[in-house]
This record gives C-alpha cells, structure tokens and sequence, in this order.
C-alpha cells in the first residue's frame, strides 16, 4: 500500500502518520526525496485503508497493483487542461509553443518572439541549458538566457517555457519560467521529476528517445505522484533505423496516450524531422492524430542557427502551418488558444469544463486537485 | 552501364542489341529474368551511349552510377498519376482502398464491397493468398477468392487488388486483378518484383517492416526498371520496439517520398494500428503528412472476422473516416477520387496539371473503365 | 486439427485420405502449394485423431493450438544432427562453412576452396543468385556459378551450399548443391520454403534482419511441415540503429535457441559485421554463445571482392578463426567437423549421444559423402 | 579552441588564464558547472595555442574539430588499465564484479559477498540508489545499503562499485564507494558526469539502452574532460524489437570499443539477457568479443530477491561462468585479476605496463594524468 502525501507537510503532521502507520502494524518507507509517497509493508488489516483515507495528511491511498493510477483516464472523467497564460491544452483547446533552439542573444530572442506571437504562438520556448551529446558542444547561456526569456515575456505578453537539466537548477530556473520542459535525455531522471513534482508549475515531459509508452506515462507518474498535477506530454519522435528523418514521430503513440490518459499530449515535429523540409507535415500528422499542440524551432535567420539550425522553420513557414493547424482542429470541433474570434465565440460556449474564460496576467493553472 | 530495353523483344531483336554491345568491345549480360535490364562490362568509349540510345531496341541508357533514376523526381517534372478505374492516386487526387483482410465467402465480401463503394472507397481490397508466420495459419482461399473478387467487382464496378506471393502466381492473379498488391514480406523479393514488372498492372508495393525508405526506393526501381511504370508506394508501419501499436507508422517517410519521388504514396493504417480503435487517427496523420490514399481494412462484423479481425473498420467508421478525409485533402486543395461533384468540378478545372487529362502515354494505365 | 501427409502421395492415396476426412464430417483444405499439411475444418468427434494416426499416409496429427510443434525440442529427446559431407552440425558438432561473398571465377574460386579447406572448412559457399537492393547491382553468375561450384567440389571433396531465390530455381539448383541457402530477405517467403521443405536437401535459414525469434521459427516450422527435417539456422545479426557495424549479431536469440529447439544454430559474423576487422571477434562471440558453426565470407584477395569485399576475412585471417573456433567448442567438450583427430577420438568415444551413429532414420540426410 | 584546466584551480589561477584569454581577444567561457573546461571564441592568432599550452593552470588544448580527443586509442598508445583494489580492467587484465541486484539486509549481502569473492569476483556490487520505472517500485536502501556494503568491503576485502543517481549524490556516495555506477538512463545526465568527473573515483558508465557507440564515446570524453580519466564502459544491451532476452547485447560494439578507445570494456549479461538461463551464455559471448570483465547479478537465493530476481545467477552457476571466463581469457594471453597464480606468474613478466604489482590494500588507481 502506498500513501499520497499532501506536500509541505509540518514536523508534527508527518509525526502522526508516520505514528497511524506503526500502531497498525506497518513498517513505512518514503519512497524519494519528496517524501509525498509512503510505502508501507506489513500485513495490515482489512479495515486500515479507511483509517488512512480519513487522516488528514492523506491525499490519495493506492494499492501497489494501481500502477500508473494518477495518470490513467478512468481516475478522473475528462481531460485534464494545462493552462499557461493564455495557452491552453486539452479538453478541445490546442496551443503553438514556438521559439528558437538555443537563446543567443537578446535582439534576436525579442524579434523571433514578436513574430511567432504574431503568427498565433502563445507561449515562447528558447534552450537556456542544453543537453549534449559532446562535452565540448555549445551548452546555452544559462541564467543568462532565462533573464533574456524573462524580457522576451515582459515585451511580448507570451509565457516563457525552458528545459532544466539538473535538480539543483529546479529552484532557479522556476523562478523565472512559466513551464518546466523535461528533454528526452531526463524523461527517467527520478531526481529530476521528483523535484519538479514539488512545485506547481506546469511540465512539459517529453518522451525518452526508445521509451515505451508505458514507460513514458510512469514518468509522468512521479510528478503527479510527487503532487504536481500539470503535465504535457510531449511525443517527439523515437530512434528508427533510418536517417531521412532524425527519429520517427510515433503518431499511434500519440492517438493511444489520448485514450489512456488525461493528460494533454502535444508533439515536436522539429526534433522528430531534423530538417526543416519535413517539418509542416509531420506537424500537420501530429495534429491529425489527436495531439493538443505543437514545440516547434522557428528562427528568423535559420541559416544562421548556432544549434539545430537545419530543422528550424522560417516566421513564414511557421504562419502557414499554424493556419493548417486551425483547420485541423476545426475538423475535430477543437480551436487554438490565443485566436481571438475563437476564443470569444468559446466563452459564450455552455461547454465551460473546457478551460476557464478568465485568465490573469501572465500565469494561471487550473487543475483537479 | 545498363541498358534498359523494351519489353517482349523478338529473337532478332535481342540478337540485334547483343551484337551491337559485342561489336563497340562490351561483355553483355542480363539482370535477372525479365531481360529488361542489360549490364555493359568493358572499356567503351565516349561515344558509344549515343549509339546505344539511337538503338530501335533501347528505353534509356542509364549510368551505374545513377541509381534510383526512374523512381526520382528530377528524372519527371510531374506527378506520376495511377489511375485504376475511377481511382486515381497523386497529382492532386487521393483515392480509398477498402475490403475485408482475407476473403472468406462470396456473400460477406458483396455486402462489404457495396457498403464500402456507398461510403467513398474507389478499389476493393481482400486477400485471395494470404502470407501468413504460421504454417499452421488460414493462407487464403486462392483462386476461389479471386472468382469471388471478380463477382463483387461486376456488381459494384468497383475494381480490386490482391496480393501476389510467388512468381508463379503472377499470371493468374493478373487476368484477375486491377492492381497487384506486393506484401511487407515480398518488398525485396526480387524475382517477384521483376515478373509484376514486367506487367503494366498497376502495383502496390508495401514497404517492409524495417526497410530503409532508399530499399523502398529500390525496390520500386525494380519494378520501373522492368518496365512497368505504374506503382504506388504503401508505408504500413515499421517494427518499433513498443506494443502499444502493431507497427510505427513512418509519416516523415511518407512526407520525405512525396518529395523524392514522383510516384504516388499511400499509407495503410490498418496494419500499422493493429487495432481498430487507433486505425482513424493514424489514418488522418498519414493523409496530413501527404499521402494520396489510404488501403483500410473494413469488415461488416469485424468481430466474426477470420484474420486480422481485431484492426478492421466497421462501415460506419470508415464512413467517419472517409469524411475527415475529404476535409484534409481539401486543406491542400487534393481531391478524393469518385466523389461526384469533386470530379465534375475538377474537369472544370483549369488545373490541368492535376488528374490524368494530360499525362503522358507511358504512364497512363485505364482498367475496367 | 492438421494432418501431415506423407511426400508423394500416390491420387489414390489422396483420395483415400481426403474421402476419410470427408466420412468424419470434416471439410479438408490444404495449406500451401506443397500438399503436406491439410487442415480440417468441423465438428469432429474424439476418436477422430486416432484414425487418423493410423491412416498410412499421415506422418503426424497436429492439433492447431500446438505450432511450433516440430522445431520445439520436446518434440524429440535431443539435437538434430545435420550432416553434409563431411560436415556435421549439431548433437556436439560444429563446422565451418566459408568461401567467397559471390562466384566470380573460376580460378579463383579454387583457389579459395583449396586454401579454406587446409584452414578447416568443411563446406563452400559461394553465391550463384545475388538477392541486391538495387536491381542494378551484380545479381550473381547463375547457372554458371553453380558449375564453378560444382567443379570446385570436385576438386577439392568440400560440399557445396548456395543461395536460392525463387521457387522456380529450386529444382535446379537442388540439383547441383549440397545444401539451400535461403537468405535473410526470403525467411518469410512460404512459396520458396514450401518448396524446398519437398526435398531432402538440407536447408540453411538466415533470419531475417527484423524478424522475431519465434517467426524465425516458425519460418522453419514451414520447410519441416513440408517433409524436411534437414534445417540449420543462421544468426546473422538484426538491423539496429548504429552504423558501426552492419547488423547486431544477436547472441541471445542463439542462446534461446539451442534451449528451445533441437534444430542446430550457426552464426554468420560476416554480414554482422560488414567490415573485416570486426568478424573474428563477432565470430567467437557466437560459438561462445552455443553456435554450431560459422558461415565466413573468405576471399584470397579481399580488395577486390566485386560484391561485400570489406567484410571478407583473408585466407589467414580464416586459419587463426578456426584455430579460436576449436579452442572455444574445447570447452564445451564439443568437436569442430573434420578435424582428423578429433574425428578419430571421437569414435572411440562411449559418448554416443553426439554424432550421427544413433540418429533416427528420418534425421540422417547425407549428401556426396 | 577548448582549454582543459586542472582541476581546483585558486581563484588567482582562474583569474590569470581568464585575462590571458582576454588579452589574446578570446572572450571565454565555461561549458558546465565542472569549470574544466573553458571554450575560446574569438580570431585569435597562431602563436596562441603554444602561450595556452605554456599556462600552468591548462592540462590541455582541444581544437573543436578533434571531439572524442580523450577517449580516443591514437591520444595514448596503449590501454588504459583502470585498479580497483585487487581488481585490473585494460591491458590484458579482465575482472569479475558480483553481487545482489538490490541491497536488502545485511546478513544476505555478507553471504553473496563471501561467495563471489571465493568464486573469482574481486569487486562487489549493490544497488544503494535504484533507478525505477515506477515511482511506486521499491528505490533502495539508499546510505544505509552503502553502509552495508561498506561492512562488506570490511569483512570480504571486496571493494565495492554502486550506482549514483543524482548529483546531490555525488559526495556522499563517492566517499563510501570505490567506483561510481552510471547507469544506462544516466548515461546522457550531463550533471552527473560533470560530477563524478570531479573526482578521481572510478567510473563504470553504462551505455545507454538506444544510444549509439559515438554516444557512448562522448558520455565517457564528459567524465574525461572533467578530469577524472578512470572510466570503464560498459555494454548491457540494446533495446531491441523481440522479447526473448531483455536486451540485445551487442557484440558488435564491444570488439569495436576495444579497437577505437584505450578505456576499457566489459559487458553486463544479467541485463542483457534479463533471465537467468542465458546470462553464461552471452556473459561468454561478451568475453569472446573482448571485453575485459563482467558485472553479474548474483544471488544466494535468486527466487526471493526483491527486484530482478529471475535474472540472477545462484552462486554455483557463477562459479562455473567464472571457470569459463579463466578459459577464454587464455585463448588471447589474458587474464582474470585474483588470481593468485595468474597474479604472481604475472609479477615476474616483462610486461611492466600491465597492472602494478604493488597493491595497497583497498583501492589504488594508476592512471596517465
């Protein structure tokens, strides 16, 4: 049996469950530094769940063979929406993350983040820490660049989303980003996910580059399991045998997790091609399959990109395939976050589990906890 | 060098050609059983292509260098059009395949056969040889079910295609089939890839399972270079390592062949789902990323099906599925074959680019019509 | 139920057969162009089984839910031992087979065959018929080169095995070698395993570059259901995602299957490989793993090998392999074929389980001894 | 250009090699937290690198082209033989690392310790910190499993290797164990090579289970580049398509490794193969194709362990792979650390620069810097 702790619990209160455990016979155990899960072993009575479900530091009581029980549909009705600013995903709702690879300088980083706006974007990504595969390969400005995302937000209105990659950064890096992306190369970083798992803001997960889907939703169990409730799903493409695309968009991964899971699931056609050709259909296909928004590079110079510039979409390109994906959605009665008419035609809308009509300034999330 | 000759030569011909080679100091020699390749060994000199491409008996002169030729799009300007009875795939038309996985008896595969006509299909698809793991395993009821697929064709005018498995079969699966169907497992099988090619049945080539889109290529290169210019490509999926779905559909394969080749590329989602729950999705993400059709499995009681019965489409969801169709390839101004107004509209068209109007002899192929 | 005929019914042995099948209710069907294997569709009653058993055309009664049944090594006490010449592959004996990538000379071929059976290879290969990806690739001799082969054995006392490609080839090549190869392409391809299952020459299956270990035995379930028990399997490696080697030579699918049949498993660090420096390491690697033999691409002049020559090991570089070979089978107490002492001590051995004294009628094939 | 300092620099030091690089017009800057490693962007002249090369405070200057430089077998001319106690990998050395998958109480792991290191182990290993799929599956004991295995280490006079997860870790863990465990899903935590790069512990890297021998290559030149050269790596298998084993271990990979880098290799069967029965087998296989050790999960009593239990060894089955192992190290002129024949037959070589003769008692490691 596990205990699901409410998080920031006092001394005294993690006292007295740990104290309910003992007198009933259980050895507890935290599971994690988060210490938001209790195993218990021992055997226990019939009786003893009731009196874990009534105390008040329990959020959730769940037996061992529950596996991936937070994340699965059947454990809340409808589908779980992530609200970032303006930028909403699931139930109905689909958003554009767009942004340039790596953050190189300041200038640069205001004029890409006016345009994607424009173009129908509503959040801005941007590498402050980049993952690579060679020690000796340009690794982001750090701090520096998310002060840089920080001027971007305040200029353009968007909320800012950034990968940490350590989990002392987790700290620093939420202080000043409205979304966490966890790369492909983290998606089974426990520490990682624990620590993120211990704050509130939103998740962007994306999927380990030979994960399978059981696999990529357990990870997102440990942030919902650590308590934070407000995980994307990212598919971006898994390692194929082929090189005409950097990795193959799993468009079947992407149709299932939509039935398995509440959770919103969005795709990266970016990395998934590896060259800016390819980007707009495989995009477009994401779409088509159910996912609940697009991260893709958009860069106003893609010649000139210092990391991943070849897959980069030119402001051009990007404003096409936001138009393909407007129509996409409208096929399914689904609509783009940020589009004025849709958004005011939604709000005379009866449907109103589908995100919340009134957003504060920059960052608001809702969820079911 | 190679020299690719017409087909069915006479004695004399052939005798012509080899003296030729003989004369200018080559040592000819035949690619494989079609004779429709011959390879030049010997030093030659500069002038000798242009006597060679002056022969009566020579299609093409083509370099060993120059591989993948007749499959690349530079080699045309345009679209490669397959046209087979009213459906015709590429150049702006997409078209739907649809039928029950094996035939199993006439009256299922009439009822099938009309309901799927009704709901937009162009081609009936069923299995008369069905190429099965197990020897064990229903391997198809052979030319009784090809008798059957000709009855549903005379009472729906729908035209069929089934797969061929060996060499031996391609004659008479040919004067009973629209189209040939070549099999994941028969992608590389090269003595069969030269007997279809030595047809101008149109042919569905499947890629295998973990083909890389250059052995595609190749293989369709088999069949073009043994004359028969009319194939379609069919991504169904490669093996992936997750079992979530049966197969990984490539989309930035199919978006990547739309670029390379001029031959039409379709996708089949029945194979690559598995399942008939995500069969729609992966449907649509193939017709986003570019495909000119789609073959589908469909069955009227999916669950009483023989083979492969857990993927089949029952009526009323292809119906759905045929909808969303229309609507995508409208999002890129295509067109579904066979719609009504579609085709009347078209012929008004001044696009004279798109649809068969235009093409070329070499490539025009009627069936049935 | 499955009933496995005997080979070479006489038609009124047929009739006999299907007229009992007819007279319990059953409606008879046969699986595949061989005519071994009927399957019964019906009711039945349960004493139906045991007329059949005694039916003296039936080999075998195979309830439909048992596959597998005949490559499983329950189905006989202990190790298939195949021999071919001197060659014996199985049952604590191991053998080399090596020679050139394909037939290109004459000359050279003795001049291989010669070198190769001093440095204790017991078979030759040669390839007549090329499978290539390009069609415009050296497709192999032919004919040709199954005369070379056959001069070379001759010469030199070496069993010969070359690859077959179509059904329609079988007869002749049967004709001239000493054991089928059919290649990685043509595992799944039931038309070719049909047909040379009709014989009783053995067979060497390759598995196929993404193929499952349970479709590879099922793929040799097809030539024993067809009447040939005579089948070695062949390791050669699956495709992966890296580029250092050719293919992954997968050393616990050879390990699983020396548990779960009693076929014999050879390895071919040769195509796993695709580069010579790697195939000696790659090669003790699969005896270590339980293989029983090699099939070694050898070449007397590597750099000029017209077709895989990077990956052909030198005359000596095939002398130290098998000197490795016969320390490795040292330590299992098994036996390298051909090695006059170990030949010698050996049937003096009490240890009568391995080699070929005590096989039943039905295993022993022995070709040109 | 890339300037690698030494480790510990004084904030003088810094200062000095920083304003040399500024004066030179470079503007520097430090790739990772590990501030090894100082990138130069800028014109720069070419007399530069000789003043770089001439600073106290730089071990080595990296041109960006030459990536891969340390781990690369042409930057030293011989192996690098990596001492853990009693234990030598490199250089014609291989050894033996054994123990529980998990730590679980002390009384078992002093049991298992005693009986591998009778068996032939010379390194013990534990899980302390497991990485999980599930956050719901049991984690370790974390410090109170190093603590056991310290008291291992005390009683057996094994020394001990154990898995890091976190950089948080790093220092607690570094001082109890003798060589740090990077596991496959760790493989590309940048973080935490930076950190254990830090250090002059050993490092047992894991490749990662999709990440290709480039990849790996470039893990290990992170832990190198930070200055601590000690790293073994280590092949476990490959994520493949097919279920009988767990993983694919490949072969491949480690007869390339052994020819491309001086660090060495070994191979882990138990996560290969994930199932008892096939761990000699493809431990053997590992061996055969170079490598220069094993890591083995071993068992007193392999049905009750808590986690990966069906792919434990029992002690008597290590044992006798242990046996093998002597053997195959023989056929190349290798041997098994602990050996107290080999060891002592070694000692009166001419061959100095395998190993050093003179061992303190816990854990002494030689290496070039």
């Amino acid at each position: 049996m596990l205990l699901r702790l409410r998080a920031s619990l006092s001394d005294s209160e993690r006292h007295s469950i740990l104290k309910l455990c003992k007198d009933l016979g259980y050895s507890p155990k935290f599971l994690g530094r988060a210490e938001s899960l209790l195993e218990l072993e021992g055997p226990g009575g019939p009786g003893d769940r009731s009196q874990f479900e009534d105390h008040t530091c329990v959020v959730q009581v769940i037996e061992m063979s529950e596996s991936c029980e937070l994340t699965a549909r059947p454990s809340q009705g409808e589908d779980t929406v992530v609200t970032v600013g303006q930028a909403r995903f699931g139930g109905g709702w689909a958003s554009l993350i767009a942004g340039p690879c790596a953050v190189e300088n300041i200038d640069r980083l205001l004029t890409i983040a006016g345009s994607v706006r424009d173009a129908g974007a509503t959040i801005l990504r941007g590498g402050a820490y980049k993952p690579r595969t060679s020690p000796y390969s340009f690794r982001g400005l750090g701090v520096d660049a998310l002060d840089y995302l920080a001027t971007a937000r305040e200029k353009t209105g968007l909320p800012i989303v950034s990968e940490v990659l350590d989990p002392r950064d987790v700290e620093a890096v939420g202080e000043r980003v409205d979304m966490f992306q966890i790369g492909s190369r983290n998606m089974s970083n426990a520490s990682l996910l624990d620590e993120v798992g211990r704050t509130t803001t939103p998740v962007l997960l994306k999927r380990g580059m030979a994960s399978t889907v059981r696999e990529f939703l357990l990870a997102a169990e440990y942030v919902l399991a650590a308590g934070n409730p407000n995980v994307i799903l990212c598919e971006r493409g898994v390692r194929g045998f082929d090189n005409v695309t950097r990795n193959l968009l799993d468009v079947g991964a992407i149709a299932f997790l939509k039935e398995r899971t509440h959770l919103p699931v969005i795709a990266d056609p970016s990395h998934a091609a590896g060259r800016a050709d390819l980007v707009a259909p495989i995009a477009r296909a994401g779409i088509a399959a159910g996912a609940d928004g697009l991260i893709i590079e958009v860069h106003n110079a893609p010649e000139e990109a210092r990391s991943d510039g070849p897959q980069a979409l030119s402001i051009d390109e990007f404003k096409r395939l936001a138009a393909d994906v407007r129509t996409l959605l409208a096929m399914d009665g689904r609509r783009l976050s940020g589009d004025a008419s849709a958004d005011s035609k939604h709000s005379s809308d009866s449907d109103s589990n589908r995100g919340d009509s009134t957003r504060p300034e920059s960052l608001e999330v809702k969820h079911h906890a």
